[in-house]
């Protein structure tokens, strides 16, 4: 069968499971989970066996060390991956949820109920654990789930969909509930992308060039965030102690994610004393910065922000610093060059503060915090499947409650319009 | 200035005017409401005469009575579009609502707040009204809109937008929050649908082609929805006074519009006493049936219903029946042949209307009442600006909430991630 008959036959039989899944009981749904877990615990040596081939293949192509850190299964990995659906049989169930309901003057009662998307394809590259993660977050939220992970790890992720696939078997669910594409072949995606009909929602996670290239082929909708530039606004009246201990840690606690800070938004009158603090503290973290001129003025011999750096996600222990001549300008500058990721304001203003809230309409924004907490086991959604940057559905960390929507549930008794 | 550059800068404009619109106080926007009423009114007149050169152009190029009609500008019309605008003034302003808040374990209070989405795109065919309804909706939930309305309407269109330009004006509010695309030149809706960086979403309305071109093209999401081909499910236990009268109701209160009846599923136990009462109800009605093999068995003198007809939105007095075997059958019908819009079961059985409710997915699920009641007004939206059968979103008919989106907000005293 050639890619393209493949990814239509598991595209259909997707969407017929997610009849099925729509309504399965949700303790069906949580045995189901622990039974993964317990699965991925028992086949440990068959993953890392299999996570060994991927390896080898890594390292002929001679990928870095870094990605093939990423690639490897590790005891704590499979762990992990066990817990993780273990968590997620603890969360309520996001399906079936009355959000509002009231009567209207003809007597007809109008709900609202979620349910579940339908069918979601997930687009990755090369950490094998998203293969679990996703696919345990769209079987509790009752979505059947199509997976295309990176090549890399290919055999690592066939390994992994054997052992769900057994396990849906067993609980009586339709294997086709979680599918993953099994090439590496890049015609099977560009199919994929096409089944509009299919398929209700694409979620891409990987690099900005590959979620370019899944928002212009796709005809389905994409809930994506291109890159994550967060900044710092330290207000004049911010206590500075806490603007360093916020700053620092945004900057360097996991420098390599979407949520830590790369531009630093600093108010003229407090440059002066805040400044030097936190370029001592740079400088001892090995956060190299790269400033404005004014910035330059006060810490000198640090390199000059060019205009590419206000844009710039370094993902990297370097911080662009500006110095602004207040909140209009600050609020200016992240309108110019933010990614409507996530932006934090350290104040002692209660105006300056509301106003920060209000007028800043990135997905997630803060007062007074790191801006590492923009992430949805840390907002208390119980898990997170994206961060998404469009403002259509879902804006911000995305947890099971966003795959799913609602539909409108009406109780008559006979009513008819005049 | 060519179609492409005046686009674009319609675009960029409606962009920088959005971040106005999202902070503007509740009280400006109602009295701009109403101002823009109050001119419509009073510019009764000069409306009416380019509407007049409309109605000659369509005349001219021979479009039909039902297409005039839908085109003119009556006295009513401009009574009901300046209504509308009040009432939209009364509803509750959906943007910066605090929809839910709590305090994490480590001390951040995490809320979610609407924020409008954007700018928003309508494209809609010749109905003039739909230029106010959208700009008075988009203007209450504080999103810039671009209208781009069917040609036979450009110069009504014109006319209506130049009003509530000088109203904007007068209320030292943007001009460029509502903008009218003033040609009629293909080129300009393409040039829009490629704008997703100025753009947060697209509305089509209208027929079929429009919609799927509009889809087919966009990078921007759109929110849309291709037909409606309703259907009723008369159970085995209905009363069948109730299932003739909301059949009746649903068919021909209004049969050109989406949620009317298009398929009637009846029960094989209750077709004998239920299909001769409801068939001499649509020959008094004019109602003209085509039924499956065994309707023809129970209602002799009716067309046969071929495979395409279980697909059909008549919008028309043609209403398709077929007898099923039970709720599963039905269910399954439904699930093949439906567009996703809007299903009602009629029934005494407990039990199957709660299947009903559960497992039919479609936007708008009901019991005992008409599929008429698929509509925003109807359903306490206080509005409707379309109906989506996407799910990502919203789901159903779309009212002033449906316009905006939520961002995290954050209030913290210091937290950092550890």
């Amino acid at each position: 069968m050639d890619q393209r008959d493949m990814v239509r036959k598991m595209a259909t039989g997707a969407k017929k499971a997610s009849r099925t899944l729509s309504i399965l009981p949700t303790d069906l749904k949580n045995q189901t989970l622990r039974r993964m877990a317990g699965q991925l615990r028992q086949k440990t040596r068959h993953l890392q066996d299999e996570n060994c081939r991927d390896i080898e293949l890594a390292e002929a192509k001679g990928l870095s060390n870094a990605m093939i850190d990423r690639l490897t299964i590790k005891d704590e990995t499979i762990e992990a991956m066990a817990a993780g659906l273990e968590e997620v049989a603890l969360l309520p169930d996001p399906v079936g949820r009355v959000t509002s309901m009231g009567r209207r003057p003809n007597g007809l009662v109008v709900g609202k109920q979620t349910i579940p998307l339908g069918v979601i394809g997930i687009i990755y590259e090369s950490r094998p654990n998203v293969t679990v993660d996703a696919a345990g977050l769209c079987l509790k939220s009752g979505n059947a789930v199509i997976l295309r992970g990176g090549s890399e790890a290919l055999n690592s992720n066939r390994a992994i969909a054997a052992i769900l696939a057994v396990v849906l078997r067993d609980c009586a669910i339709p294997e086709a509930a979680i599918q993953l594409i099994p090439t590496a072949d890049r015609e099977a995606v560009n199919e994929l992308l096409l089944l509009d009909e299919y398929i209700d929602l694409i979620i891409p996670r990987g690099g900005e060039d590959l979620i370019r290239a899944v928002v212009a082929q796709s005809r389905i909708p994409v809930i994506k965030h291109y890159k994550g530039v967060c900044h710092i606004f330290v207000d004049e009246s911010a206590d500075i102690d806490m603007a360093v201990k916020i700053s620092m840690n945004a900057k360097t606690q996991r420098p390599g994610v979407c949520n830590a800070l790369e531009t630093l938004l600093v108010h003229e009158n407090i440059a002066e004393t805040f400044l030097p603090v936190m370029a001592e503290n740079c400088r001892t973290s090995g956060v190299v910065l790269k400033g404005c001129e004014r910035t330059r003025a006060i810490v000198p011999n640090i390199g000059k922000a060019a205009e590419e750096d206000w844009y710039a996600e370094y993902l990297d222990l370097i911080l662009a610093v500006r110095i602004v001549s207040g909140i209009d300008e600050a609020i200016d500058h992240i309108e110019t060059y933010g990614s409507l990721h996530t932006e934090s304001i350290i104040t002692k203003d209660y105006r300056n503060s509301q106003r920060f809230l209000n007028e800043v309409n990135s997905s997630t924004v803060l007062v007074n915090a790191s801006t590492r907490f923009s992430d949805g086991y840390q907002l208390g959604l119980g898990a997170e499947i994206g961060i998404s940057t469009t403002k259509l559905h879902a804006y911000g960390p995305m947890g099971l409650n966003e795959l799913t929507t609602t539909k409108f549930i009406i109780y008559g008794n006979g009513q008819v319009r005049s």
